[in-house]
């Protein structure tokens, strides 16, 4: 049997979006529950897949579907396409599964020619209505299907205005309008070295290829990349009877959303024009009127809209975006779909589709784009003040949130401004490790070079900092202290204020509020919670950040990194100094001046858990991180450690590798100097009994995890050491403390041998950011200068670092799960990698059964909400 | 019921070996085969287990055991243990598993005490022998058990003998042997604060567990660790009736082989002495004679051992080393073991055992240790020369070989001296990847600093080029042009030797001689290849290599590393041209200029191998490391390429990566420059063509083959420019040539998702060592400085990188090679890894199938023989 590629509405229905696209689902849908749709037909996605598959031409079956549905159309609309007596106009319109911008979208009026034309005016007894649908058509197949630009139509039009002093287009009589499709015509002629195509069935093939065609535009393909739309997913086509807004006084068109698609709040909301086609409301010459004013001229009809719009709401249990014309006193709808809609909105159009009984607690948590909370979470610059100015620089958004201050362009500076109480954004060519403390004092950060994974930005989002990253325009002189942007140099001091959603630069303060879950986000916080099996925890170094953490809803902590607690400016020095000691009694002497200040800072983070568990990782990263590149600081370390500057340079030249990030570090680092393990061991442990000791009826049970275990060996080993240093600490109080000792895996030899692993492991925290490193082969930090050759080339649809790759990555997690489980059956597993903050990834993680992940502070509404999305996709419902 | 420790030599057997120990076993053996073996039994292996389990404490069950064991043993010799009138003395002797050097061996005339030696003088009416019995096992007892230092006990003896004027022991009178035994245990009261165990039983059991505990000592610990002994073996213990060899001219005592150890000739060889018991023949003090001279003085004992001898190697199919003492005219065999042999000797005997029809031809070929082989495949020095020198310093013997020729101390020497008929030896610091030309021209390389695994060790080998690191001893001061080498400059031009084999280095011209294989290394080799189901290709780089491969037997390439055809000194600057280039233009100029020499080196190859197959890899290595990091060099650079040196500054500083290892290489590289995927593709294919028309009879089939891939549209997107380029120009040939696409599997994502990368690989080559340092997270170029770490806290057992990790990485490789084979059942799938030398690593391919291994040339016999021996092991036999 033939493959089937054309569909009329009547044969459509709204589930059939994969074939038929969203718009042409949802026009069959419409047609289906009996609202006026124009009649008309969708051209399949499969078809599109043919059209490629055939080197970009439409193969001869599909155009002869095409014909034999137009026939059909004939006979519904009783009109005749290319008939000047009675002629049939349609337009054509594409319809992706999610509609992409960058995607041709509309031609109308297809069908004229100079005789249909004739034809036209003749039937409608309205010359200039056709004359302007035909001009209208000239110039939207020009550039749409011919890709000639459109502003050379305007100007054309412009010109003809002038030369009479008019302004509007509606003042434009018969024989203006005569006039310019003249001149379209040649000015088609000489760019297209040919006439404009007469034959209507030309123009139709032309333009659903035309369609086809524009699904690969840079613009789309960037999209679908950015919004993780699979590439080899096709468009579909829909051609539909034109019905006319243009036609006079009695006619109109308009857009217009169910609900207020920037607060929520339960009313129409939308623009319309009187005697215009669709394109006039949005090209803004002529400005269009409030939905509301609609009431006032054609009441009955607006009350036909707003029961359609309650008819489209309680069938699509959503706000919908609603397209309609209005063709002499008769309504039509064009298009709905569920309408975009601010973030606050979404949860207040949620809360109260709830509350009007049109919607369960599950399909309003399942409304909510995980993502979209993240503009909700970071400090934000009022918006109508941001409106009014313009940025001075752009670069990536790597980091959300807003930033205002005085511009430093070192950390001692920022640290130095931030503790004279100054706000102040930390300016750098790139970071480093060493600006970790500046870029904790500032407001937010801004690199010239660098990508979403660069330092500046992994370590931002972590902090929940505001980041713009790799923003090119500017150049940063950090030995002469200033930046310039756009030709002006701005110099420390001078006020800055980033936009971490969008990425821009502006030249000036502007005031910032703050974020807090409250009202309808609360409501759908606590619903999602309600909802998920899987826990949400966060990854938090600091008090501070570990306080935001149970602010923003984490069932306890699943990554305390150790280290971060050592970049402090007094504490560096010290750590250094243990780095650098040549003999075990220097470092344990360095040792012993650490302990004190980790355990306070154990406390407080247990303090602001309350009992919640705490994930704390023994030091992890390789020592030469923490070690001075620069002469200053190494003489300063000299001077500490009372040896020459060679010593220093010598010892800090040993501990360069030539793979870091494969080298001496981890739980390695405990093998070589077991001392660091029973200093960490004794501040967590201690910190644990006085804790316990000033709440005795807390539970607290303090979570050591050992990094970079490959091998079970090297986790007995390690555990030896703590288990003897906690053992020793706890018999010596009265406090009867409990502890338990886990691993990451991160290394895909754990995961390979994790059934052995699980012997002696009672936790696994998966840290899928080195699992990914290692299991691809690929350095995070040099990937970023590749992959854009590999997303340009359609090999890899998205960065593996910040969406889990389920096939090999994901593998290994299950493998390792399995195993561990097989074990100890009561094995807890969480994840702890990048990943654990991004929806799709929480879906994969709760489908294998893991018991937690856990984020940046930040990112834990996001994932509680994107939690409780997977555990009802999953049927992993806590509560049903 | 009680578990059983100790066993009877009547109750054990030969294949009780891992319970009783070698010794044990063999004892048993002997004495089942009615050879003359003193009775006694065996304390077990799993005491030895108990014994550390007990906090090194002998447990009582165990003491019982012995003891009951101990009546027994009074039983059948009718002689009783402590008993002056008829004493009982044994000797203590361990017996692990394998016999490990460092551990205690053996103590003999256990039971003496003040008492017990009156009466033995008594009974055996010979009160010197007594005495003389009584002061070797004090002087045993007190070295062995109690770790006192035998020379204090050798000065006493040298002492007395002093002022008596006389020279040797036998001239010690009964008085002297007094003096001496006095003196003895004061020396031991004095340093013990305790006097000498007077209780036989006393001695027995400590000494029982000082051979426990010899099995801790470091340096039995390095011998397992050297030797991948499981560091969990125990050893098991001997307690035998003594038979004395020194009773007077009647007795005597000597170790003999049953064939010539040196040179495998079929006659006894050994040594004996009248009058003295075991320890006498090996400390050198009286000169043994030999064996043959047995026959003169004791013609009927001689032919008596001789048909023991036979006797035994019928029944252990091997040469034997046999210890026999001759107790009064009574031959008593003390301990058989299969004698340690030359490599030399080894091929010959096992041979002989063939021919005599001892042994069948797979008997043969498990006779002998692959790793043995080495020492047969280099340059050797005269053997003869070589004793007669002392070595002036000695490193890490890196690679096997013998290397003579003057110092030089950077490459260009080296080629310059090579290309002028020189001999030379490169002597550096360290070397770097652009050493490689120089190393290759020099006859062998020594180094200050680096280990097993640096760049020197690693490249080296892969030549089979001689190479001593590390070799700390030595000062290079490569600016001024000398070495220090035990106070002594050498200057360049000046001769230094170096033994690969054994990390000598010598201060003079050494001759060498040549490497073939012939004769019995031929036969062996012969059979190993009937035997074989595992094929053995090379890793080969240049025509030379490929030559000397096909001569070591190789039966192709297995892998062909593109780049390292780029090291050459044309060549590299021209590779750097393409490196710097900043347009596709100036890379596809610089590629036309690498394309005719590479593709010449690819002619050779084909040439060298007739039809066998040859895997060419596409450029693998990341582009930093070609390009100059040195300023002369880089300005060159800049002039050739008519840039600035700044520009090339500037290029070379963007191409350095923090992880080159997963970073920008591999097939990631022709992503971004398809140009060199087309170059290398064109090379490939224009080389197999010309090849084939001057051979129309060959087959010859190139293997063009992918690196790192991860994700199998890497491998389409790659395998689309190779196929088009190859296709391409085979069509405008009349040849009809046919290549295949395969890809290495040396990225852990690669192995999970083998069955998607199969349908697009027509074989996978699994490259062990990348996988191993992404399984396990470890840099081989780092991880020498912390590996000691995992050794000495028995973590790791051995280097994963020389053998593989079957666990994780062995894991990996069986799980892509089913998933591959599911897709593509008939993949070809080999190993070109380091491992694919390493013997026990070979037996684990063998037994998952896989088609063939591929390792350096000088590598191939062994490998060949591991193959031989694994196909037997796994019963995965060609022939039977």
């Amino acid at each position: 049997m033939e493959t089937k590629f054309v569909y009329s509405f009547e044969e459509g229905n709204q589930a059939m979006r994969e074939i038929l696209g969203g718009k042409g689902a949802n026009l069959a849908q419409m047609k289906h529950m009996g609202l006026p749709v124009p009649a008309g037909f969708t051209i399949s996605t499969q078809a599109c897949a043919e059209y490629y598959g055939n080197n970009k031409k439409l193969p001869q079956p599909i155009i002869s579907q095409i014909e034999e549905y137009m026939l059909k159309l004939e006979q519904s609309s009783q009109k005749k396409f290319a008939d000047p007596k009675n002629p049939l106009l349609v337009s054509v319109r594409s319809g992706a599964r999610v509609s992409m911008p960058g995607m041709m979208d509309t031609i109308l009026n297809l069908g004229l020619n100079d005789e249909v034309l004739e034809g036209l005016a003749k039937k409608t007894k309205n010359r200039r209505f056709a004359l302007d649908s035909y001009r209208r058509f000239i110039q939207m197949f020009s550039n749409v299907v011919m890709g000639m630009d459109c502003k050379d139509f305007e100007d054309i039009i412009e010109n003809v205005k002038k030369s009479k002093g008019i302004e509007l287009d509606v003042e434009l009589d018969e024989a203006d309008l005569e006039n310019i499709i003249k001149q379209f015509k040649q000015y088609y002629r000489y760019h297209k070295k040919c006439e404009f195509p007469s034959s209507p069935k030309v123009q139709l093939i032309e333009a659903v290829e035309a369609v086809f065609r524009s699904r690969n535009t840079p613009r789309a393909i960037y999209y679908r990349q950015l919004n993780d739309i699979p590439s080899d997913w096709g468009t579909a086509v829909n051609v539909q009877m034109m019905v006319f807004g243009n036609m006079g006084k009695q006619s109109g068109t308009g857009v217009l959303f169910t609900r207020n698609a920037s607060t929520g709040e339960n009313n129409l909301f939308g623009e319309f024009l009187m005697n215009a086609q669709g394109e006039d409301v949005v090209a803004g010459i002529r400005t269009p009127s409030p939905i509301a004013d609609l009431n006032k001229i054609m009441p009955k009809i607006y009350e036909k809209l707003k029961k359609i719009c309650d008819i489209l709401e309680n069938h699509y249990k959503d706000m919908q975006d609603v397209e309609f014309t209005v063709e002499e006193g008769k309504l039509y709808i064009l298009q709905t779909r569920n309408g975009k809609r601010t973030p606050f909105a979404a949860l207040k159009i949620a809360c109260d589709l709830v509350s009007e009984g049109k919607i369960s607690k599950q399909e309003a948590v399942q409304m909510i784009d995980p993502n979209s909370l993240d503009a909700l979470l970071h400090p934000r610059f009022d918006k109508q003040k941001l409106e009014k100015l313009s940025p001075i620089a752009s670069g990536l958004a790597a980091s959300p949130g807003a930033a205002c201050g005085k511009v430093v362009f070192c950390s001692k500076d920022a640290i130095y401004g931030a503790q004279n109480g100054d706000k102040v954004v930390l300016v750098r060519s790139e970071t480093s490790p060493e600006d970790i403390e500046g870029m904790n004092s500032a407001q937010g950060v801004l690199t010239m070079r660098g990508g979403m994974t660069s330092h500046a930005a992994v370590v931002a989002r972590g902090m929940g900092k505001c980041c713009i990253c790799g923003c090119a325009g500017i150049k940063v002189d950090e030995e002469k202290n200033f930046v310039e942007i756009s030709g002006k140099k701005y110099t420390k001091g001078d006020y800055i204020s980033l936009d971490g959603l969008t990425g821009n630069v502006y030249g000036e303060a502007i005031s910032t509020v703050d974020a807090k879950i409250s009202g309808y986000f609360k409501t759908i916080m606590d619903w999602a919670d309600e909802i998920a099996r899987l826990k949400v925890r966060a990854n938090a170094d600091t008090p501070r950040d570990a306080r935001q953490a149970v602010c923003f809803g984490a069932k306890g902590v699943g990554l305390c990194r150790t280290e971060h607690m050592f970049f402090d400016s007094d504490r560096i020095r010290v750590m250094r100094q243990m780095i650098v000691s040549e003999t075990e009694k220097q470092r344990k002497d360095a040792l012993n001046k650490l302990l004190p200040i980790q355990q306070k800072d154990f406390e407080k983070i247990y303090e602001a858990l309350e009992e919640k568990p705490v994930t704390i990782r023994l030091l992890d990263p390789p020592l030469h991180e923490f070690v001075p590149q620069k002469r200053p600081q190494q003489e300063r370390l000299a001077q500490d450690m009372g040896v020459s500057l060679d010593e220093i340079k010598s010892r800090v030249k040993s501990l360069r590798e030539f793979n870091p990030m494969m080298g001496h570090r981890g739980c390695r680092l405990a093998i070589t100097y077991p001392e660091i393990a029973v200093m960490q061991t004794t501040a967590i442990i201690n910190a644990a009994i006085n804790v316990s000791k000033k709440h005795p009826d807390w539970n607290l049970v303090p979570e050591i995890m050992i990094p970079l275990v490959g091998d079970v060996k090297e986790l007995q080993h390690v555990k030896k050491v703590i288990v003897k240093t906690a053992d020793s600490l706890i018999k010596s109080t009265k406090i009867k403390l409990k502890y338990v000792v886990g691993t990451m895996i991160e290394v895909p030899r754990a995961a390979l041998t994790a059934n052995e692993i699980a012997k002696d492991a009672e936790f696994f925290s998966f840290g899928t950011n080195d699992l990914t490193q290692m299991t691809y082969g690929l350095s995070r930090d040099d990937s970023s200068k590749f992959l854009k050759d590999y997303y340009s080339k359609k090999i890899y649809e998205h960065d593996p670092f910040s969406k889990l790759d389920k096939d090999g990555v994901g593998k290994l997690v299950e493998i390792a799960s399995e195993l561990g489980r097989k074990t100890r059956p009561n094995i807890c597993l969480g994840v702890c990698g990048e990943h654990g903050a991004d929806p799709e990834s929480i879906e994969f993680f709760d489908s294998i059964g893991l018991d937690y992940v856990s984020c940046s502070p930040y990112r834990v509404p996001v994932a509680r909400l994107a939690a409780a999305q997977a555990s009802i996709k999953n049927k992993n419902l806590r509560i049903l």
